[in-house]
């Protein structure tokens, strides 16, 4: 069974998303597709589209949980799962991925990283990626938490993490 | 953007499945691959499992909503989406699609039925396929409700009929 | 630990709402309260207000799952839980509740209805009110599937019966 | 209409739960229901335990969305709300609430301060009352985020400021 990781972070609008870290997030997504991985995503702007786009250049599959409406999917998107209940469906985005990488965010994401590690599922934040991800990779953040995500230094070190884990 | 198509009906288990019902199931999801849309249902056994069935031998993509664990997905499913929320994962079902075919079926695609045409969803039920779609293509109980299901003789006149709405 | 009984059936609007139905669920409601229960519907108009009426007349409380804004529930309702999900609301009517109590209703009761019975709670469907109860107290619509709701002839009998389940 | 506050916090076993800290839950709890307040929580131990028993000796009304059965609620919960879908219950206290207060915490509170402050609920943290709360009352953190909480330094601040908000 093919893993599936889910891609959490800003969407389009976020003034931390400088081109560099568009460019993580699009690593990333194509070092998923690479190693034959299925990228799951939010399905909207930002660092899902940029993680889509990579997973697409890398010939892989994309799933967007969206929202409300698939009509406001990126187009990165192979396939739109539209929910119909707003903030809620960041549930299943973490639910449905065997593992969670965090690139940058704000408050969405903060929401999904915390369902991510409080469920027990495992949770790479790349570090220095800005926003959210910036603040979970400080030690001082993390001594207020027993269940801990792992920090990443770069995509590669996040995806070859996320393939190693058991499903 | 891809048609999505849901195929609802009996999981494994139902006594009304038989080999002439699970054909039916097939077909459809080979004709829904064919015309180039996406099969989505609950992932499991029965009607699920040979709508997945159908839609690989047609070359489709195959999408299971699962109820919790996607290590419950049938073998046809490319995209198992888990959960975690089990009978609430209908909604979804319903909601991520175009349009609901539904087929054979006991209280689960009840449920999927009622949402799917009470939130106004083109929901089409195949004729003498036994179970709820029996029920429901009976002019009697069709008398009891003002928004009405699509009858369709056969899965070629349900798909054409679910590729011929704009979406 | 109280009672929670969930009233399904037919918001305002619907045709089938006769002053004599609207009666029976107004009982239906007089009676949980009466007997100790916490009264749970979807908050809104038609079954739902008149069971909010009578479970207020009795000195009972009134729990309304409502699909998105709290300012939609009817006057009779104590504690107005807003979801913000829509249709998926259906799903909370019944799981919290020990046992469901079906009048008259459309799709929407039917979902829920469904539902309940497909999970295997108590389901108990007050005969003659009308719309989808008509419907499931017929023995040909009943023969469609395994498990099967109560029939009970009266809000007394529907009431009485809830109360003599273990919870 | 009443108004409906949330009290988001620890689970029983977070070793931050010093008894003054639940000694702030508990009044926090005590003044929702002193000013007619609904207090919802997730209806189990610590954080949600101490603020619906100070509910309770306001004589307030107390609701617990729990996550899975109604068993789980503690002994100060009037109305027990259970979902049957675990951690996607945060979603409903949050959009239920016409305003949030949070204290102490771990992830599972992380999470729903998150959402509540992404949905432009507002957000009140107690400072100094540990966990996630010391977290987010920290200057360096919230400049991570352009929405913040309000930050109150006591209970009887944070529900003050709750009941000034028009709902």
């Amino acid at each position: 069974m093919r893993k599936i990781i889910a891609v959490s972070g800003s969407n389009a609008g976020d003034s931390n998303l400088t081109g560099e870290i568009l460019t993580i997030a699009e690593e990333t997504g194509y070092l998923i597709a690479k190693k034959g991985g299925i990228l799951v995503c939010g399905g909207l702007g930002g660092i899902m589209e940029a993680s889509a786009k990579g997973a697409k250049r890398g010939k892989g599959i994309t799933v967007g949980i969206l929202p409300w409406n698939k009509k406001a999917a990126n187009q990165y998107i192979d396939i739109p799962i539209a929910t119909g209940i707003g903030f809620y469906r960041n549930n299943i985005i973490v639910n449905c991925a065997d593992c969670v990488i965090g690139i940058c965010g704000r408050w969405g994401t903060l929401n999904e990283i915390a369902m991510s590690i409080g469920i027990g599922k495992p949770t790479i934040i790349i570090d220095k990626s800005g926003g959210v991800s910036d603040l979970f990779s400080k030690k001082e953040t993390l001594k207020t938490f027993k269940k801990k995500p792992i920090i990443a230094k770069t995509p590669e070190e996040a995806v070859n993490y996320a393939f190693s884990l058991k499903s």
